[in-house]
């Protein structure tokens, strides 16, 4: 067998970047990928994906090694499709020519995630050189990669996992690479994350003219009264790990432009980021309760974006914990702050945890990371896989 | 002296419906109406006003006999402009045709108040004819027609009343011709109109993302508190020719698409239609009252449109009462329900109140008023007019 080649991540990195892979366009980036991991004895696949109402999404899973779990398996996930560039003014450079400045890569995509991707990839080819281009105790390594995080999430990591696990694929450990740390690299990983619902209040009412009340029935002032009530839950307190679960009321809205006219419906909508003592379920249900005290007819829709997860401290965090100080001489903090990621559904399979650049320019403009620390997360990756594989599972 | 004709209110009722004058237009209303009164020997003068912000108006202001208060002055007063058409496909007439069909007169304006004013001029036609062309007791028959009524009413009957008082215009009494009958003719007249004011909270907060909500500061639950608090405002119960001031929230918006995203700003409007117990000035103090209660920082800011009014029933009311049932057999309701009219601004120079056509289908498809009901008001306002020069002023 050839050696394969080792790689530096700044070149992928670059290659990646300069794909305007704006969800749910991939435009190259999943080729781009897969043509490197071929090079370095994976298999590749395409998994694309299409369901009524969203768009269609390619993505793309590359294994090593044994996949069926006899051996063990460490997965790396994350997503090639970035998020728009918002206003292309407030730029400095073009977001996808992929610009070195002053140490600095810049692009939209350098945080959030493709640089990350490129750190998998090329950790990936040093641990394959370290290992005679294989992966050591019959395992494998494998990159789950999808092209709609960022958008509704529908066709990508859900249908991904499900059909690979149909298929008896098996995972042992997953890092997912999101831009986890705040302001350096080695401030933070993630063990978990909050779950997030949405709902929608509707109060449907008789529209009229003010002079005539009588005739009318305003709905703004019910949903006042249950927005109040919205307002009062108190959720809980929070946990070992995690900060209380919270309620906001993102909107509401009437658009009624006359001054004279009472409006037939008012809505609002809210959202929930809950903590690890709730459920999408438990939450519709708690919100109904108090809606229902308040005695106003009302419609509530909801929609759970994603459940709260957690994976206990335990072997995988010392892995990723040990990988961070040996490169960074720093402990990385092991929260569940923050938005949800993919990670969410990953949880379901195999314990998960998030670790990545720094995420202070995500989905700004003039989104950027330091060129030094794509090294640097190399290491730390390298690092999480000598340790996985070393490490007896239990 | 030539006897002057006498007249129909039918023909003029057409000729003026004919003419599309939506609000600010005027589309010859005002020179079809001018000329009419010229041959009946009145004096017609147009009284355009202009001001930063609004549309340019024209006004019209006609007067037989002498206006300076020496002898009796008798007042009608309305307006030629009308309402916008609506959703055209609503309509099973041209709305601008004044379609005769079945014994209705259909067409925008027809019951709001192009009728009316067709009415006035064929009253006043028939009452000169029974004094060979003169108004009687050296007085004075006017007609003080706006064409700015259903738009902003700045600079209609304001100015025109203004202007004219100024010039040693002197009335002794009102009578508007808005549509003042629920169902039928003779149903109720109006004695005054609640006032109304406008206003408009605004509550800013901080922008973030809801999973950080620390970062953000959410203006929705504050003004959420502050809603709550206006409506739980008691403004009275009624006074004895009024019914209880009302306060109405006529919308909430923040406009925010973004499920994630916690606005930076929220805003509601409300408005309050008060009787005779309030004034625009006290009404503004006493919901700033309530609001600061709550401890919530916000931005109001009120308009009040206009102040209530009340012509307490004496000689005036009697004798339109007494038109009225000499006409079609009912004594008429004397109210001060529904919404304002520029009777507001009268009410500052002289007694006044409101009778016309049935308003069931005013701002509405398909407006129209009976024709049979044509030639009943022109008998009521010139019955109207026979009372007033015969009543001896106190």
């Amino acid at each position: 067998m050839v050696k394969p080649p080792v790689l530096d991540a700044l070149p992928l990195a670059i290659e990646l970047i300069r794909c305007p892979s704006v969800t749910p366009a991939d435009a190259g980036a999943l080729d781009t990928l897969g043509g490197v991991l071929k090079g370095l004895g994976f298999t590749v696949e395409h998994l694309p994906f299409a369901e009524a109402g969203t768009p269609d999404i390619d993505n793309l899973y590359a294994r090593i090694g044994d996949g069926s779990g006899a051996g063990p398996h460490f997965c790396f996930a994350g997503h090639t499709d970035v998020v728009p560039v918002g206003e292309r003014n407030r730029w400095t450079v073009d977001p996808f020519a992929a610009t070195l400045d002053q140490g600095w890569l810049i692009g939209r995509g350098a945080a959030d995630m493709k640089a990350a991707i490129a750190c998998f990839t090329a950790a990936a080819s040093h641990f394959l050189a370290d290992h005679n281009g294989r992966v050591p105790r019959g395992g494998a390594i494998s990159l789950l990669i999808t092209g709609d995080e960022e958008g509704p999430a529908v066709n990508g990591t859900v249908k991904m996992l499900e059909t690979l696990s149909a298929r008896g694929e098996v995972w042992h450990a997953c890092v997912v690479g999101e831009p986890t740390n705040p302001r350096a690299l080695g401030d933070m990983a993630k063990i978990g994350r909050r779950g997030s619902i949405n709902g929608t209040i509707t109060v449907t009412g008789v529209e009229g003219h003010v002079a005539y009340p009588h005739l009318a029935d305003n709905p703004v002032p019910k949903l006042v009264r249950l927005l109040a009530a919205l307002d009062a839950l108190h959720l809980d307190d929070g946990t070992g790990h995690f900060q209380p679960s919270n309620l906001e009321i993102t909107t509401v809205d009437v658009g009624n432009p006359a001054t004279n006219v009472i409006p037939r419906v008012a809505t609002a909508r809210f959202n929930i980021r809950f903590n690890d003592r709730h459920t999408g379920a438990s939450l519709d249900a708690l919100v109904r309760r108090a809606l229902d005290a308040t005695g106003v007819p009302y419609e509530l829709e909801t929609r759970t974006s994603g459940e709260a997860f957690l994976t206990e401290p335990g072997e995988l965090s010392a892995v990723v914990a040990e990988a961070v100080e040996e490169v960074t001489g720093k402990v990385p903090e092991l929260s569940t702050s923050g938005g949800t990621s993919d990670a969410r559904f990953i949880a379901r399979y195999c314990p998960v945890m998030e670790f990545g650049l720094v995420g202070e320019t995500m989905h700004k403009a003039d989104e950027k990371v330091r060129v030094e620390d794509l090294e640097r997360l190399t290491r730390i990756y390298h690092g999480m896989l000598r340790r996985f594989f070393r490490t007896p599972r239990g």
